[in-house]
């Protein structure tokens, strides 16, 4: 079993893994965390796609379903929900599709479509993932989604977060190694260093520093959606 | 003034950066560690080429040139030297062009041709590559050759050092504050570390084992060769 990170969507698509191999597809701030956040507080199933039309159109076939997403970090105006997190509470969420499109995580889970296990993956969610990732016995990729087809420090350090995590049990790539030493590094003041990325900085000037602070909280939910023929739907849920 | 790290060619070609900027390309192990000693050691000119046919091509214009390189790590048969640091010692190498080619290093400085300035890189002349750059006084790209497309990790640790000895003076992308972590990491232990990369493993495996332990050493050599109009110079030399 090989651990290997990928550090942007554009890093995977440039060398597709030959066999089977299960993805985890991080977006730290602030799309994964939303989907785990919304899945833990019961919602139905998530609708990921590329554009803001893609979102209209599809609402149509869904009268029901949330609009959720953001562009440049900021809600989309006529949409239901936002990208922070504290938005999907359970009274908002509970047994709800959400149809969601984001600048960087929708993107990247569209990238791996083909991959044999596709899961969503976050800090609040990280040790359910390397559960599922342990039993899923198969070569493990950690997709970072990036932003704007480069790395983002928080992704990063959340792939090192899981690479930590299993390094006992699978070979790690170069990238994995990199990965994990950086989290290793920055672990002791995870806040402060993910701080100093270029996402953070921009999410503070936009006013959702608050985001932040929850986004690197470690284990908080015990699930693990999974992204499937184009739907991301809780497992254990169903 | 910015610091950032490209982890492999692609990155860079993906996101070509658009004003003035110098790059250091760095491939570790083991051409730019091969030419900053062999410029160290007297050496006139490098002349890069991607491939061994245009390496016996360009030999017919300079018949006097040494023909140089590796192919999966090893010599290519009929050429003068391999890409062992330790071949190009003074007695070898002063005075003479080299006419190199190798899987990664010299791709990756095709790949920045366009560049504003392009410097070759390493851990034996990272402290006058430092001064370079900061003299240069335009944005910083680190130029990783990696191997294959994906990262490798000791191209990832050098621009680690660089980026942490110029991090006073510029800002650190997330990519550039990635590397720094991993190389502050791994410093208290950059051999062990180091050969716990997939490019280490291989050249124990062929043989070359040596060769790390040199391509690690800091600040040797006061040289830093320079990349322009095809031809590689110690501008100091001129």
């Amino acid at each position: 079993m090989t651990i290997d990170v990928c550090l942007t969507p554009n890093d995977y698509l440039a060398n597709p893994p030959a066999g089977d191999h299960a993805v985890a597809v991080l977006d730290i701030f602030r799309a994964t965390t939303c989907m785990t956040t919304a899945f833990a507080n019961g919602c139905r199933h998530f609708l990921p796609v590329r554009t803001i039309e893609e979102a209209q159109d599809l609402k149509k076939q869904y009268p029901d379903a949330l609009l959720a997403g953001e562009r440049g970090s900021r809600p989309i105006p006529g949409f239901d929900l936002g990208n922070s997190p504290g938005e999907y509470d359970r009274r908002t969420v509970a047994g709800k599709t959400i149809i969601m499109t984001t600048t960087n995580g929708t993107v990247a889970l569209k990238t791996v479509e083909r991959a044999t296990k596709i899961y969503v993956g976050s800090f609040v969610n990280a040790a359910a993932l390397c559960r599922t990732l342990s039993a899923a016995a198969m070569d493990i990729v950690i997709l970072c989604a990036g932003t704007a087809g480069r790395l983002t420090l928080e992704d990063v350090l959340c792939a090192g977060l899981i690479a930590e995590r299993l390094a006992g049990r699978a070979d790690l790539s170069d990238a994995a190694l990199t990965a994990r030493a950086l989290y290793n590094d920055c672990r002791a003041d995870l806040r402060g260093r993910a701080g100093q990325g270029s996402h953070a900085k921009h999410l503070v000037a936009v006013g959702y520093a608050g985001d932040i602070d929850y986004c690197l909280r470690h284990d908080l939910y015990d699930v693990v959606p999974e992204f499937r023929e184009g739907i991301i739907k809780d497992p254990a849920a169903q």
